[in-house]
């Protein structure tokens, strides 16, 4: 594998992209060294911005001729290093590739390049009343999260990027592009190849333009804050709100002590107590009044201390974007800090169990840990804020994330919910998948013979 | 690739077997001959009964050495000679590995061996006030469902049979034994094989143990009959109900050829007339009552005729039980013959387009047809009879199928929405998938280099 770019490497490149979109300036190669992880990658040989499916195979075929490492980038908002450069090589940049190339609204679907923002999709599609609710809380492109096969808050009632995906145009490590899936609701035809690229992490090829599905924006919809005495109790009001069919469209388990962070930031004036932020979407104010009454009796039931709904639409939107910039909040409170980010999922009912332990975890070891979730999908997140530098305390919180992995694991869950494996998590992927991990290295080895695309993600 | 067994190769496998759980006797053989298909297999050399995966494991590694194709085997009712043996060989029939494992209703999941059956599984679920949602009408095993990536009637809301497979214990061709997934209800760690091997119908390896999610019996439901004056109205009024997010938990299309079959059969009595049958579920009667209003609005801005809802259990039982059996009534009415099966899916706003354009087909053609459909997720049926020996009756059937399957490609569609692809629709895999059908044989090539498992599917 070739680190490094010969001048006549460099000369192809650039004439075929022009100086606009091809750098080896100092300032861009460092801009594409970072994610929001604590990870860093390697210097790349150059950055290039690629404009169309043609051209990225172009790219392909020739840098695997040439055997130089390929690294596709989004928005560089992963936690797990996962488009960092770790060799070298080329930083493809898909940021251009940003066309909003066909809205259908009549099929419930949109095509887009993977350089389009999450945000301004939904922007664009608010007109026609739809939406894509896959929401990881950054404003991702729409080809990082297929990359990662990313998730979030709603993905409780709405599903995960997976759910999403109809039809990618894929083009592999060595240049041959090829449509896979179709735009039929459901289809048996096959093996489903649309799957096995989200999620790779742009291991297997670069998607260059993509399919997806769309939902209805909801007539109406009904934020709720519940408290409890205990996050025993909070998290197994989970487990059952889950099985009660009353599909929440958001259901997040809080601690007191990253509500104090909050509080103390936004000025929210919540309860400090262990909490669940809910949401429920629903045609008419009278269906969701419905469904309301049913989880107030249930959170009630489970030892609520207070259950509150209908807050108006300003309250709404500072409560969520107050949840969204939990992680921004703590690294406010902890300047100078960087995060790892624990992200193991497990079945939902060790889910209480899992919060449990996790917050016992981070109090034994006397860290700045703070432990919040996606509760409705069994997603557990621990904010571990320290300093890399220091060995003693950086250990800590390395070893908390490992035991909180092992132990979802162990009960039958994942390393990663929905962050992906990147760099970080690649050391826990044997424990978790035994002997399929060699089938997964297998396929890899099949459609990258010779390990350029995206090297140094997945596999150790 | 060895079709015969030789002695030695009968002894070895009787001895491991017993003769309870090994036969070469001819009614065992031919019973495993024929799916509900018009396509016929050929006589295989034995059928086996393994009981356990280390059993399964044993075998195939064993088979594998010998070079002897193996065909797995589930419940027979699939529909386009997915399960038959085509170049003789074992079948493994699997319908002794019919243990339900471990219940986990705080998981909303269970643990089957792949020769349970569905309504048993779901008869056990009950009392948890659970249910597995997929229903593909027959009686399928959860095993033969997964090869095929069964859905039906409830997929509009519950979705297919990949949306519920969490974990798979999987014997690859040549005997290792890999688990892949885990019980959490997202995960975005490393490729997702369980969803390649969902829907790949036995051609990579033989599911010997799932995990599947479960949803919760619904507290409420309602059925919904709808008559249209035209085929054009009810189909339009689909994609506006799919749109509209009332969550149907039922949206089936039938034209009044197929009403006036069930009539005359049932006695069931209804408007002979193009007709919606819907199905919706909640968590209380008042919210049904709710969405039912909405959808009455809809339908009847469509032009709806007649909208009759709150019909009594038995009725609503009768006329799933009469959906459900839509292709046996067309046998009864034809005897003597067989069916073919259109099962082409496209996006839902070309639904209309394609409805009519079977129809047409059906009447220009002069044949027996008979054009319904899972309406809400674009899949459309056309049940065509005839006599297979009859060869200018049977081209006509032929070239129905074709020119509906071609017209469905060209609307992005796919050959087949939940049959799958078996020996029927290879022929239009190339069509469909373009190079990316390359790279489904790649991996069957790397997956099973002998090409041993299930021949004769998939690929031509």
């Amino acid at each position: 594998m070739t680190e490094e770019l010969s001048s006549e490497q460099r000369q192809q490149l650039e004439q075929w992209l022009g100086p606009e979109r091809f750098s080896t300036g100092r300032s861009h190669l460092e801009l594409h060294m970072h994610d929001i992880s604590p990870h860093s990658g390697v210097l790349p040989a150059a950055v290039l911005w690629p404009e169309s499916t043609e051209e990225v195979a172009k790219i392909l075929a020739w840098s695997y001729g040439q055997e130089i490492a390929v690294t596709p980038w989004g928005a560089g908002t992963s936690t797990e290093g996962n488009p960092l450069p770790t060799v070298g090589g080329l930083v493809m940049d898909m940021t251009r590739m940003n066309r909003i190339l066909t809205v259908r609204p009549e099929d419930l679907q949109v095509d887009v390049q993977p350089g389009v923002f999450r945000k301004e999709l939904n922007a664009r599609l608010s007109s026609e009343g739809l939406f894509f609710p896959v929401d990881p809380g950054a404003d991702a492109t729409i080809g990082g999260m297929i990359a990662n096969n990313a998730s979030g808050v709603q993905t409780v009632k709405y599903g995960a990027t997976k759910d999403y995906v109809q039809r990618l145009t894929v083009v592999l490590p060595d240049g041959r592009i090829i449509r896979t899936g179709c735009r039929a609701r459901k289809s048996s035809s096959g093996y489903d190849l649309t799957r096995l690229f989200v999620g790779s992490e742009g291991t297997l090829g670069v998607v260059t333009e993509a399919t997806v599905r769309l939902a209805g924006v909801p007539d109406c919809h009904l934020a709720v804050t519940v408290t409890f005495p205990t996050l025993e109790a909070a998290s197994e009001t989970v487990a059952l709100m889950i099985g009660s069919g009353m599909d929440p469209a958001a259901l997040e388990l809080l601690t007191e002590e990253i509500i104090h962070l909050m509080n103390e930031e936004k000025g929210l004036g919540l309860a400090e107590q262990p909490s669940l932020f809910c949401e429920f979407h629903g045609a008419s104010e009278a269906m969701l009044q419905e469904t309301v009454a049913l989880a107030r009796e249930l959170c009630e039931d489970c030892g609520a201390l207070d259950f509150r709904y209908g807050i108006d639409p300003q309250q709404r939107a500072d409560l969520w974007r107050a949840r969204h910039e939990a992680w921004e909040t703590i690294h406010r409170a902890h300047p100078g800090t960087r995060t790892l980010i624990v992200d193991a999922a497990v079945p939902i009912g060790s889910y209480p169990e899992m919060v449990v332990f996790a917050r016992q975890l981070v109090r034994e070891h006397g860290v700045a840990g703070y432990v919040f979730g996606h509760a409705g999908d069994g997603n557990l997140h621990v904010v571990l804020a320290g300093d890399p530098e220091d060995d003693v305390e950086w250990d800590k919180l390395e070893d908390i994330n490992r035991r909180v992995v092992e132990r979802a694991i162990e009960l039958d869950g994942t390393c990663t919910g929905e962050h992906g494996v990147g760099i970080g998590k690649r050391r826990f992927m044997r424990l978790e998948h035994g002997d399929s991990y060699d089938v997964m290295a297998q396929i890899k080895q099949l459609l990258d013979p010779k390990g350029l695309m995206n090297p140094g993600k997945i596999f150790l």
